[in-house]
């Protein structure tokens, strides 16, 4: 499946954030899709973001750019890009702490359970992704081999949303199982997650601060 | 052999610009190895060009970026770098006038002759190269395949320099083999190029109608 056919299904099927993750095409093709995904995302009043690559977020026109610890630094991407959105990964409460001081808008933290898409990452569990929650005042996204049946207990945590690839589309009915998740995680309103419990520093992070859950 | 230590090689020799390849590193590995690299150009007066990543020519400093066909189109490198030098491959004198129209910097013409760096190059050949060079103004370079037998005729026919990596990365003497290109082109000086031909329309290019010959 295409990238473009995978955003339509999420988008579809409620999802508010779509993130961009591709690592080895063309730039000229990744920005091409990226902007082809970006426009899908502004019909829907969804928010995109590219992973990794700034100067495909920059070409195009993408709410913001996701790094990870071996991405470019915040600051630089912010000066490329300005006061769109940067998100940064996080697994431990220190890295969240140093992406939120160097002007992170949120945060996704992971690896919470193990998972096939980054097969190297560090599994921090439940205890993990709560520590770091507690740790900033940016929104945080548990990322990492999520399904459906933890959605709940992810909510509970504190958690801005989560995000997910595998588990919708390594499902045998990827619609549905985007259905399912936006379901799963609206049906969770016993979240203890207060609306004004996220500060954010600038008018970009508050673009990030709505959507109910994220997939990249 | 690692990016740094190539480029203190091709330094050493005389080689006035460096261009930094590098297709499948961490982002911030790439900026971090592009910087040592921008550094060490500048503590040699040369030029130092990232190759396809605007966004790590902008994080290293670079003095400008070289895009392929596949890259991100011009403009949109124009407006991440601002007035740094913006290269373009072109492969026809098609792609290389649209390449100046689009405010390319300079054109690096080929694959001139066969080579086992981009295997799956098209071959443009002497004729191929000639018929870009009258093709633009501004400077061209040629690359592919070139070899220190090739120097004397490549020049004779207008080009602003030659771009090496196998003859002298993959040569059992990369040292002498890069100090036998500077000599080569050095003692080319019977070519057809005169100084003031190429113009330019920006200061950015100024900095880089100055070097002998460039090294991707």
């Amino acid at each position: 499946m295409g990238h473009r056919e995978a955003a339509r299904i999420m988008l579809e099927a409620g999802i508010r954030i779509i993130q961009y993750r591709e690592k080895s095409a063309p730039a000229r093709a990744m920005a091409d899709d990226a902007r082809a995904i970006r426009e899908l995302c502004a019909s829907y009043g969804a928010t995109f973001i590219v992973d990794d690559r700034v100067d495909i977020a920059y070409a195009s026109g993408a709410d913001g750019v996701h790094l990870g610890q071996d991405d470019l630094p915040i600051d630089i991407a912010r000066r490329l890009i300005g006061d769109a959105i940067v998100g940064a990964s996080a697994g431990t409460p220190e890295e969240a702490r140093r992406a939120e001081e160097e002007g992170a808008d949120y945060v996704g933290a992971g690896s919470v359970f193990p998972t096939s898409t980054k097969g190297d990452a560090h599994v921090i569990g439940i205890g993990g992704l709560r520590a770091i929650v507690g740790s900033v005042h940016i929104p945080v996204y548990a990322i990492g081999g999520i399904k459906l049946e933890h959605v709940r207990a992810l909510r509970s945590i504190g958690v801005h949303g989560v995000a997910v690839i595998s588990a919708i589309l390594g499902s045998p009915d990827p619609p549905a199982a985007a259905r399912a998740f936006v379901r799963e995680w609206s049906g969770s309103a016993d979240s203890r997650l207060s609306p004004g419990r996220h500060s954010s520093r600038r008018g970009a992070s508050r673009r990030i601060s709505d959507p109910s859950w994220a997939a990249p």
